[in-house]
């Protein structure tokens, strides 16, 4: 049975999205238990399941205004850190939350543990490719500098992922750089280049660009956490703004384009499905000694549900387990 | 009168395109005078006007797989080096090429020369905003490094830029981030925090989200090549990669939103047209002597006649004269 912490009072749409996702999950796979932490009148509003979950009541939680290392060593009851520290005493495999992603990054860190010799855990997400296989992406901002020995770590772990979690035989690592003659980069990109073309583990193909991201160039991008967390907000930004520039365009354009928007409905739907990409699940905080998992913010019940289906995943074919055997081997 | 010297075998659709968008730009300004470098059989067969246009023939030209520095060092006879050479000596006030990137920047540096003081030129864009009004950001990958320091230079850079060519009065300056919170980001970004916020020449509101960049909350964004590099081409990037999946999604669908599709074509094309976005003109290579301007390889002879309406703009205002002015008072 596989044991998974929720934080049932995290994100904008909490507890219901949560509970809801939770019902969902535990009436599609039977072999996980779910552990709701939060509070037990709201989550019982909307708990359906009586089987294989149990609620842990506390009425405090960390909001999305809180300094995150702050909250976690103070609020040493919210719903998170309750659900941080069940994987910590062994009572659970793994926690989700959809609340403060700083705070659960300090969690994470300070709660969980990083697996021995992994310096900095970096945040990691899929993320949508126009021929729908889409890609891996670390760090995405769990850290604001990072150095070539965090990027080739970072390699490792994706890499690990894409293979098990993803499916994919031989995952292709590429290094985001500024081009993708072997020569570019500032140091660091340098100085990584020459880390990842040196270990045979690694399936590298090289630089690559941001602008071919979405052309399904790498299968594992790893970048820094500031030019990640950049590149994470330039993709969403864009996306979001075009989405808007094309509502404002259809409604200011008169009846025959309205009608042209209705009959397109299902195309614009499609588009913002695979735009959304929530089948993939939400972001992890890997190089932790456990899956510590977060769902967007403004996560729906179809999101929470994904992410507890990707869980579920990272705990069967146990691949934070075959990281610590890999990185024990590989000293610091 | 405003000389320009223009690079008439750069792009991928030269010299047609370059020479169609100089005869409407001859037809359109009174006050300009074009000198076209390249390939004068060529040239010919596209040029319309007489009249303020001369042709400087040569058969040299940099492609667009050459190394960037070699090439600006041994083609002396390359249409691009003629045009920045023609500058260097006074003969024309502003060059223009929409060949290589790389070379062109090269040119900028070792031909055109810094203006005094500024370190590190930056490669400088307008780029969309919904509310249709855009922004510029800098520096876009001329450095694969920079300082802090550098990144003050972008900012007043940049704001004489808004202030003077787009007619903002007071051009609000923001810093990219990892988060908005004075207190966020890497060494760079806090150190160069702290030269904006002393600034008081510049109208500096903070740090900005690469997440809002389409939502106008800058009229200047400044960051390090690097970083710049990604977000533009992460842009680009996403920009292309939906209306592809928009495009794909409707050929699948049936009849109905191919109908749909037709309808809305005149928002679709808007849509395009506002992603676009070459009525802003080219990249300015910013911090030489003179205007440096780089249209895109693929442009066509609307984004070359309106990158030298921004040339006529940035001549007329004599903003980089007002840039060495300032930056002679600045020392260094």
């Amino acid at each position: 049975m596989k044991k998974i912490a929720v934080d049932a009072m995290g994100g904008d749409n909490a507890p219901q999205a949560i509970v809801e996702g939770v019902n969902q999950a535990l009436a599609d796979f039977s072999d996980i238990e779910i552990q709701l932490y939060g509070d037990e009148a709201k989550i019982k509003t909307y708990l359906k399941a009586n089987d294989r979950v149990s609620i842990i009541h506390t009425d405090e939680k960390i909001n999305s205004d809180d300094e995150p290392v702050k909250a976690i060593r103070k609020k040493k009851q919210a719903s998170m850190v309750l659900g941080a520290q069940a994987v910590k005493d062994g009572k659970a495999d793994a926690v989700l939350s959809a609340g403060n992603t700083g705070a659960l990054l300090a969690a994470g860190l300070l709660v969980v543990g990083r697996i021995k010799n992994i310096d900095r855990p970096g945040l990691m997400s899929s993320l949508p490719t126009i021929d729908g296989k889409g890609f891996n992406m670390l760090d995405l901002g769990a850290n604001a500098e990072n150095t070539a020995h965090h990027l080739h770590q970072y390699a490792i772990l994706g890499s690990f992922y894409a293979k098990n979690v993803r499916g994919v035989a031989h995952p292709r690592i590429g290094l985001l750089n500024n081009g993708t003659e072997t020569t570019k980069g500032d140091p660091l990109r340098k100085e990584t280049f020459a880390l990842l073309a040196a270990d045979e583990t690694l399936n590298f193909i090289g630089n690559v660009e941001a602008r071919d991201l979405m052309n399904s160039v790498a299968d594992v991008v790893v970048t820094d956490g500031f030019t990640g967390n950049a590149v994470l907000k330039s993709i969403e930004g864009t996306a979001l703004g075009i989405m808007e520039q094309l509502k404002t365009s259809i409604k200011q354009a008169g009846l025959r384009a309205k009608l042209g928007a209705l009959l397109l409905k299902n195309s614009l739907y499609d588009l913002k499905d695979s735009l959304d990409y929530s089948g993939a699940g939400g972001a992890v905080l890997f190089g932790l000694k456990a899956p510590v998992v977060k769902c967007h913010g403004s996560s729906d019940a179809k999101s929470v549900y994904y992410t507890i289906k990707q869980i579920r995943i990272m705990l069967e074919t146990d691949v934070v387990g075959q990281l610590v055997e890999e990185f024990s081997n590989r000293g610091d």
